[in-house]
């Protein structure tokens, strides 16, 4: 125990992937990258370490002066360990706008870090999913971003009973706080309050709400609206966008709520957040929006965008406890060569060298030692097949094979091994 | 051009992935994935900041004092941007030592840093392959690592005259200083000796030599000793480990080589690099070996391993060079469904989405515009098939198919519609 005690032990609110934990974590990517492809995007991704000043712009004072890891490299520079993607994204974009074919589709998977206090749904350092069509600026195109979140979902075994994607449009709610004569400098605290709507008790949000500086008509105004959910109809943008849902037949995926504000600046148009309807986590599982001006913000000639943001933490909580993630198969190769002992080792690695040639994923032991060890190691590797060389297999150019499922065993010639072993493996 | 002066810069060494770059990414990540698990090596990844202390013990003062990337979070702890992964390694296989199923096989593709002057084949942010086995130190087990070294440049296309590895002993080395009289506490300069000679003219090294206490007969026994290629016939270990290279059908990218030390400290027996035989690229492609101490230096048990890690720049330069990263295929949806008008525009997004439920990646013109504009952006986008729904398809429930390659159009049935694609992406 003391000598365990010793082990350095890995910085809070990172994540160590044992096979069985980057088995999940591929299995979100491998199902974000079908989702993506399926609507013809191209995977990306933007440097990991990036100068600090590209988030100073847009990505919120908190994000950049709290809860980014930021630090002076050893060439004096200020960098910060990459917070979100977006402002990378239009970085990118802007640098070689007179060369991409436009509309881009993109998509990228990777790792990220924020420095807020680790909790359930949250670390330090996790992985987001980031896809933007940019340089087409139609309801239709927001609509597409929508469907590959409910394709997403879908496709990893989330119905609409489970999961909702809440679609709100920035413009509408401005049209109706101009209604209510809220002054346009006090919008950002305004969406703040509305944020906080779900998390606070109705009392101390009233409150919170005067405070801010609304005044009692206001106040009531501004419920009636959050309590309007026919307030769509009103939006030719969204009426558009919620005909194309349909045609892409993912309606029942999609409700409009206009709670649903999303705290970046920098959101002009239709935004969204998807939820467990559940509630057992209380964190969007992905949300974005349209944005008009941050190709503008970073330099670039003025290109609209909409994209969204998945973090794999939400994500892989909600599929656990739904049972989605598919059963951990412990070992890539289900087919085991044994090592008699030390003389004929050399015959196990040839055959294990033929098998691999053949098409086969396989592992040889890698050392002699007794047989019924290495078989109790297949065992707990879950593998599906032992071939074992014996001195009267080698004398005679054979291999025993044996289906670990049924304890059946045949020896056969070495050049009928990977035939016999694909058909135990079906 | 004075807009575009103003774009932040991406960091000093850092990278950015187009859409190009991620695909030769990929094409490395996927040739690397399928030769660790044609070996049954388990995919895993530990966190990408550390603490400081975990490289203090073996990763060598000049990686950790003057390349790595390093800095004290907001919450006071001494982290580094990983440099390496080895000691991530030691210390999850020591904290689980009592659970799991040894020999373990693991293997890893992700982001390293390392403050590094850039330059060709160097960067300061890239990614690295490492694979590792541990808990079996026999010499079988060093020939199956070079194996799957080799397997991957057979996999690339890199043949045995484009690309060697190079094998040496640290004990047989050992046992030839003792022969020698070069004092223990002189082996670590011997070794950097040694790693530079290749770098420097030969009176220069010598004269390096004698500088750090060789005398004329340790620097001509030493010469001979580097000059000798039959050396390996005295070490048991290695002449097994070249039996088993000879089974595994790798033995024609495999030389002994007397010269190869390998900078880091924790090698304990057979070491290894490759190169690219040409010498266009002067970094080793990949390099490692056996070490016996790192998983009792991290606060477990002693436990041997043997690994290797390959960075992605110098084998993306030579891949390139070589010309053996394939074409570039710019959409993973080599469909698009045009949009005629926007009246129609529902009955495009209804189109494709039948199309993607029928197993195909699709792209759809995300807004109205001109039927040529979208054509030419399926030409540049190198896709194979565009579909239309104009009027007249609309009206009789069909579809306009055309070969973006030969230029034929039929027009058929929605529901014909998938099977006719399928057939001129062929």
């Amino acid at each position: 125990m003391d000598k365990m005690k010793n082990i350095i032990q890995a910085v809070k609110g990172t994540r160590e992937f044992y096979p069985e934990q980057m088995f999940a974590r591929n299995f979100i990517y491998g199902k974000v990258r079908a989702a993506s492809e399926m609507f013809g995007y191209q995977e990306w991704d933007g440097p990991f370490i990036e100068p600090l000043e590209l988030y100073a712009a847009k990505s919120g004072e908190e994000l950049v002066k709290k809860q980014s890891f930021t630090f002076e490299d050893r060439g004096g520079e200020q960098v910060a360990l990459r917070p979100e993607l977006t402002p990378s994204l239009a970085r990118m974009i802007a640098a070689k706008q007179g060369e991409l074919n436009f509309p881009v589709r993109w998509w990228s998977f990777g790792p990220f870090w924020r420095y807020e206090s680790p909790q359930r749904g949250r670390s330090r350092e996790f992985f987001q999913w980031n896809i933007d069509m940019l340089g087409a600026d139609s309801p239709e195109a927001d609509a597409e971003l929508i469907a590959v979140g409910a394709t997403f979902l879908r496709s990893v075994g989330l119905s609409p009973s489970l999961t909702q994607i809440y679609v709100n449009n920035r413009r509408l709610m401005d049209s109706q706080f101009d209604a209510l004569d809220i002054p346009t400098d006090k919008r950002v605290d305004v969406s703040n309050l509305v944020d906080r709507r779900a998390k606070m008790e109705s009392a101390k949000w009233e409150a919170y709400a005067l405070e801010i500086g609304l005044n009692q008509n206001q106040l009531d105004g501004l419920k009636s609206l959050l309590g309007n959910f026919d307030l769509w109809k009103q939006s030719e943008e969204l009426t558009r966008t919620f005909t194309a849902l349909e045609a892409l037949g993912v309606k029942d995926y999609v409700k409009f709520d206009p709670n649903i504000m999303r705290g970046l600046l920098y959101y002009t148009g239709t935004v969204f957040e998807a939820f467990d309807t559940s509630g057992s986590v209380k964190r969007a599982i992905f949300g974005g929006g349209r944005y008009d001006n941050l190709l503008a913000d970073v330099g670039g000639q003025p290109l609209s965008g909409v994209g969204f943001a998945m973090g794999d933490v939400v994500a892989g909580i909600i599929l656990q406890e739904a049972g989605l993630i598919p059963e951990f198969q412990p070992s890539p190769a289900q087919v085991l060569v044994t090592v008699f002992d030390t003389t004929l080792l050399p015959q196990s690695f040839a055959l294990a060298a033929e098998l691999r040639a053949a098409g086969l994923n396989v592992m040889v032991y890698p050392e002699p030692t007794k047989l019924q060890k290495q078989f109790k190691f297949a065992d707990k590797m879950k593998m599906k097949v032992a071939v074992t060389v014996g001195p009267d297999e080698a004398a005679n150019g054979q291999a025993a094979v044996k289906s670990l499922r049924t304890g059946e065993q045949v020896v056969v010639t070495r050049a009928a091994a990977a035939e016999k072993i694909r058909e135990w493996l079906k």
